[in-house]
Formats: C-alpha cells, structure tokens, sequence
C-alpha cells in the first residue's frame, strides 16, 4: 500500500477519515504509524494528496491534507485478456491496475473453462482494482467490461475500438511481425487463454480488424506476459 | 508443461524414458497424450527435440526423437534481485527463467527479512527453474547464485561484472535517468526489496560502478517489475 486510497464521502469535512479496516489494521500494525506523520492519500477516481495524521484510534485514523501530489500517468491502452483461471485472476487484474492500464477487458475464448465465469473471485474485481491503485499510487480506477461471447464481442465491439491510429495487437507465437515496442499511439493488446486461441479465433480477431505479432519463440503464461507486453509497447 | 525436460540419462538408450511423476501424470491425465502422438522433448541443459510416443504406461513413457529442434536464445541478462518473500520466490524465480534471464543472483539487503533466508523453498529452486524451462521451452538452466551479505557482494563481486560494455541498473524511484530500453548489449539489473533498498546501500551501488535508473512514478512490485523490465530492455 503505497496511498491510502478513500471514497470521496470519507474527505468531506476539514478532517478526512481512514475508517476501512484493511486500511487502519495496515497502517497501525505494519506501518506503526504516529500521529503527526504524513501520508500519501488518494481520493478514488480523484485527486492525491500528502497528508499528516491527526488522530489515530483503533477504529480509525484522521488526517489534514497539506498539498496536492500528481497521480501517474495511464498508459493508452486497452488490455483484452481471456479469462484466466481464478487464482490468476486477482494477480492479473492488480497488475494491469498497477501498470497503469487504461480498460481491461475479460473475453470469453474457446479454451476458457466455462466455470471460470462463476468464480465469487469476480465479486471481488473492485477491491482487486483498489490494491492495484494502492500499489502504484494512482487513484483512477481503469475502465472493465466483461463479455462471455467471442463472436459478438470480437464482431460487434472490437471494430469500434480499432482506427489506423489505434490499432489492435494480438499475440499469436506463430505470427510473422513482432510485438512493436516503444510506441508512442494508442492501442489494444490482446492476450488469448492457455494453450492460446484456436485458429477460428485468431482467423476472426484479423478479418475483424487486429494484427497478429509474436513475441518471440518463449511461450510466456498470461499474468506474465501483461508486464512483458506493457514495459515492451510504452518503453519510449 | 510446453516441453518436457529430461535428465540426459534418460536419453541414453534408443528409446528415451519419462518415468517422472509429475511428467507423467500430467501427460496421461491433463494432455491425456496416446501412442503416436508427438511430444516436445528437451535435454536438461543439451538440445531439444520432436520426439513420438511408443509406449504409455501409468509408471513411464517411451519414446524416439524424431527431429532436432531450436532452443529459444537468452537475454545476456544478469538479474540479481533483493531475496523475496517466500511466497513470492517461486513466482519470481519461475518468470526469470521463462523469460530467459542468463544468471540470477539472490542478494541481502536491509528491508529483507533475515528469515527468508531460511525458507525451505530455497531448497526446491532447481525444481522452479526446471518448471520456467518447460514453460518457455527452454532446456538451458540459467546460474544461480546467493549472496547473504550486501556489503562484500557489492564491493567484491559486482564490480567484476561491470564494464562500459556491460552497465549494471538499480531500479530506483528518485533517478533521473530513466531505464533504458531497446539495448542491444549485456547487462545486469538490479531490483530492490519491498520497501526498496535504503539510501546507505543504494550509495554503495553507485560508488561500485551502477546506474540508478527510474522506471517512472509507478511503484511495482518486484514480481511484477521483473517482467516489466525484461519487456523493456530487451524490445528491439
């Protein structure tokens, strides 16, 4: 935890509150912090500030903002990825937040077991999001879409993201153009499942608009490759 | 599994033998393989092959190289990393070799836990490096090396690993210099602990020769950094 990240309603007054337990076991526990110490805090999907603790209980700490902090920068990028097995999803989702991922997509892919679509993991895509904002000290929260059909979503939705100034790259080991790197345009990387798309879906991702690229003869799992990809395409 | 890594006595003979229960569990039961089929094969730290099934039984599998195969190349990478949580060693450790790291170098630091150097995973590193073999489909076992101590590490040891055409980079939050991408020489990385590495330490580091580098405001975790760089450094 890098910010404390709060919801607006928490810094309405003259003295903002940390009152989530995470947050005020973390920040007293770990951290041991004293009062008079400053903190980073970040206001979700708003401003980040450096603030100075004025009252620590065991239900909640309380803080005065002392100055505005720049939130990073996002990379322009929208991350498809096929829906990974649960246990790698939370890995997934917190890295693409930390890495600064504009909008994440979860697809559906023929390789992608169907039950993956019912883990309670998915409930939990918010509070993945915030650990990937505290992480990386960032407060705005990407976009994230989830779409259970391929063919729609590749047919119906996928065109409208992809113009000559922002194209799509899906990784594909047997494609004969590599992954670019250090780009400085916008752009969608997708990321199929393990054991990778099927011909049928890889044929339909380039009539429908994407560009197939290795990335060279290393096969790489999913929740490694999104920072391969991401240090790789914004190295500029 | 995207390989299956043998030890060179079982290739000694005219058929060749998986008698490893995890390689053949995985084989029958997950891949569910049958006779005939082909089967990519690697040679701990020798070539790598197509081979053919002759034979399935629940103790072993037989089978005949039919073609000699490319192993992928390594990046002239040196990654020496401040010793992990236990928990996050088998990941990290797995990912370095899949993405064909050439040496890795586990080292002390302040803000690591005198206690990790205890953990009974460091006693199962080579069963990690041989599951970011079959991964990648690599069959070369990258070094490994453990220094305990900072201090005589890096004023002994790595400044016999730096030269003008071979930098070394600590990732540091506050240099102004950024990470360079797209290089096309060796080199070797540096990543803190959790916390990062303290001022006192990140000084020696300089007066021995490395490049404080920036990976830009974000804070990374180390599992996740080390992918991230890789995909950075090595893009062109």
């Amino acid at each position: 935890m890098n910010i404390v990240l709060l919801d607006p309603r928490q810094t309405q007054s003259e003295f903002w509150t940390i009152s989530a337990k995470r947050q005020v076991e973390h920040l007293t526990t770990h951290v041991d912090v004293q009062v008079g110490d400053t903190l980073k805090v970040g206001i979700r999907d708003g401003k980040r500030y450096l603030t100075q603790i004025v009252s620590i209980s065991d239900e909640r700490i309380q803080l005065k903002a002392l100055q505005e902090e720049s939130v990073p920068a996002k990379h322009p990028v929208t991350l498809i990825v096929a829906m990974p097995r649960p246990k790698v999803l939370r890995r997934l989702m917190m890295d693409a937040v930390t890495l600064g991922v504009e909008k994440i997509i979860l697809l559906h892919s023929y390789r992608v077991d169907k039950s993956y679509w019912q883990t309670p993991f998915l409930q939990q895509l918010d509070q993945y999001v915030t650990l990937g904002l505290e992480q990386a000290g960032d407060t705005i929260a990407p976009k994230i879409e989830l779409y259970k059909r391929f063919k729609p979503f590749v047919e119906d939705v996928l065109p409208t993201m992809i113009s000559t100034e922002r194209p799509a790259y899906v990784a594909h080991p047997y494609a004969v153009q590599r992954m670019p790197a250090g780009i400085d345009h916008d752009c969608s990387i997708i990321i199929g499942p393990e054991g990778g798309f099927i011909p049928y879906e890889i044929d339909l991702l380039i009539k429908n608009g994407c560009q197939a690229v290795s990335l060279g003869s290393r096969i790489i799992r999913t929740e490694t490759v999104i920072p391969y990809v991401l240090g790789r395409l914004f190295s500029h």
